[in-house]
This record gives structure tokens, C-alpha cells and sequence, in this order.
């Protein structure tokens, strides 16, 4: 299996698959390509179906869109519980991750993922302020029903989808709730979200439209 | 099970749980809330988790997202055939519904769905005609891969997120490609489409921004 993907400090579509993987111990070798603004991306043009990172190579198949990789990884690899076991656990779940997948735009747009940033607060818009609150209401419940430390018990795909919001509320200091405080320890204590955010780090790349 | 949904004239995040849920002949009673942009839709937000439509309410869970909900419904009605059955035409189809439900931003947003509109081109940007290159891309593809009639052969959750879709091509006359024309006919043949346009047309409402 192959992940292609883009830049580890900013393309925060590739972290999601890519931290699911690691954390499960799903086999892969990755394929990396520099995100290039001025050139309009013909290397990922060249490389995927849909012109974007990430994308699964899996033998014939390719397998775009993060979250449908996701759920591809969860149906590829049962043993490994990317999904929670219970039907309606899996269905709230999914709300989440697909409310994630289409939503917050603001907090997108205006607070990129940076693995390389230092904390300091940014202004911010109403839409923000809205998204952070959504957030903290999603995660707060989701704790509270499943005792942690991840949003539904163990690590599923969910947190794989909220991984680069752990980054965008920790670099821009956007809340001070106690389950974000909570739910983003035991995200960062992961082995996988270290490799990831020291191999960001490391990149020579500056992308300026995400350097909020 | 109860779905709560807005305008049959103009939500199209509604329209495609329903649609999948009318075709599978799942029943389900529903729950209309117009759409009140001047009143910020308190009722929609009193009914529902996310202050949005569509919810699925089933016992004690409510599950929103459209394809959250779609995916439920696959989960919990395994025998209708919601998904394709070959676990690499799941994953292509998973990927064509993510990319459908986070991308096309240009159509969604120059070119709103309306049962109610007559047929009549407009003025549309570049990325306009970029989304609906790629959606007849992703179509005939996959038609050409199943042989049709739907995307992957009998009607899937891939149908229901690109049923809006359909609608926009027709009512803004923009796309001449034959495997869009074969598509959207074996779509508005469907009892189901008819009784949804049906009782959009005979809605009384305008939502004046959705009115292109």
C-alpha cells in the first residue's frame, strides 16, 4: 500500500489518513509531493485521480478523498477498530467526521494547519469563534459519552479527522475548554502525531497563504 | 424512523437521504421545516443537533450529515443494497461521494438546486465549467465501469449525493455530454424523483438567494 501525499507541516487532508495508519499499525509506504502553488500542481494532477493529496494506492486501486479512505482502511483492516463496535457509536461517529469533512469553514480558511508554528493567538471572525464553539461541544459530548481518551474510547477515524483541528486550536490559542485541553494531551502523546509534526518541522517548504 | 428535512423545492442535502430511502422503499415518516433565513431558523435548531437539515431520527439516536445518515443506512438495511458490493467499487464509489460532498463549490454555490425552475442557462464562471467537466469525468466513468444503469449499477448512496446534481445540470443547461443525458434520464425515471419534484414544485415558499 502506498499513500501519496503533501507537505507534512501544512496539507492537513494527507495527516488524517496518514495518523490513522500509524496509529493502527496498517503497513504503507508513502509517497510524498511538495505542494507548488505557482506550478498549479501538476505533479499531484499527474499522480491522482481527482488532482488532489491524499490519495491510497491499494494494487489496481486508488482511493481518494480522506475520509473515504478512511472508511476504506476500516473495511480493508477490521481487527484494527477505526470504527467504534456499537451501530449507533459508528452513526454519531460519522456525523462527526462528515460534519468535520464539510464544515467549519472559517476556522479552515483563516487558521491553516501549520506543524511548525509557535502558539500566538491571531484576530479572528465571528465564523471562527462559532467553529470553536461547535467543536467543543462535539468533542465535550462525545467524551462525556465514551470516558476517552479519544472521542468515542480508542483511537477511530474520528480522530483522525479533528487530528489537524488539535493543531489549529493549540497554534492560534482559540479555547481554553477543559476537553480540548483533555482530548489534545492524549493526541499529542501519540508516537505518530510526534514523527508527523517532527518530519513538518523539518520541511524547507514555505507555503505563504498558510502562514496565518 | 423519522427524517426531518427542509424545502423539497431547494434543500439539497435533504433530498438525498430521502431519495435513497423512497428507491430502498425504507420507511420512514418525515418532518418538513421550511427554510426562514430571516429568523435563522430557530425551529431547524431547536429540532436538530447540528442546527441543520437533514436528521435521521431513529429510537433514541439522531444521526445528521447526508452521507452520515446514508451511511447508517447501509449499515442498518445491509439488504437493500445501499452500497456496491465488491469492497474496491465501495471505495471508488465512497471516494466520488466525499469528493461530491466537499468539492464542487462553484456549482453549489452559482447554481442552486430547484424543482421548481425552468430550464434556462446562465452566465456561470470558469470554475462552473471546471466542476461540471470533472462531474461528467467522475459519471461516465463510472457508468462505463458498471454498465450502468446508476453509477455502479443499481441505485447506491453515490446516486443519492449526486441526485442534486442532476437537477442542476438540467435546470442551467450545462453539460451536452451523452453519459450525463443517459444518467439523468434513468434518475428522473425514478417514481421517487417524480413525487420529490412533485411536491417541491408545489411548495409556496422563494428563497429569493436560491433563486438563480
Amino acid at each position: 500500500m502506498k499513500l501519496i501525499i503533501g507537505n507534512k507541516k501544512y496539507s492537513s487532508w494527507s495527516f488524517r489518513p496518514w495518523i490513522a495508519m500509524r496509529v493502527k499499525g496498517i503497513a504503507f509506504e508513502e509517497e510524498l509531493i511538495p505542494f507548488d502553488f505557482a506550478a498549479g500542481n501538476p505533479a499531484i494532477r499527474a499522480a491522482t485521480p481527482a488532482g488532489k493529496v491524499p490519495v491510497l494506492v491499494d494494487g489496481d486501486l486508488a482511493v481518494w478523498e480522506s475520509l473515504a479512505i478512511l472508511e476504506y482502511l476500516a473495511e480493508r483492516f477490521p481487527e484494527v477498530g477505526l470504527l467504534p463496535e456499537d451501530i449507533a457509536a459508528r452513526a454519531r461517529a460519522r456525523s462527526m467526521a462528515h460534519e468535520m469533512h464539510g464544515g467549519f469553514g472559517a476556522l479552515r480558511s483563516e487558521c491553516p494547519m501549520n506543524m511548525a508554528r509557535e502558539v500566538r493567538p491571531i484576530a479572528v471572525s465571528d465564523g471562527v469563534r462559532r467553529d470553536v464553539a461547535r467543536i467543543e461541544q462535539l468533542w465535550s459530548e462525545a467524551l462525556s459519552a465514551s470516558g476517552g481518551p479519544f472521542l468515542f474510547g480508542e483511537f477511530s477515524n474520528v480522530d483522525a479527522m479533528f487530528a489537524p483541528v488539535v493543531n489549529r486550536l493549540e497554534i492560534y490559542a482559540l479555547s481554553t475548554h477543559e476537553a480540548v485541553a483533555r482530548y489534545s494531551a492524549a493526541m499529542k502523546a501519540l508516537p505518530a502525531w510526534a514523527e508527523w509534526a517532527a518530519a513538518g518541522r523539518a520541511e524547507p517548504w514555505i507555503v505563504e497563504q498558510d502562514e496565518a
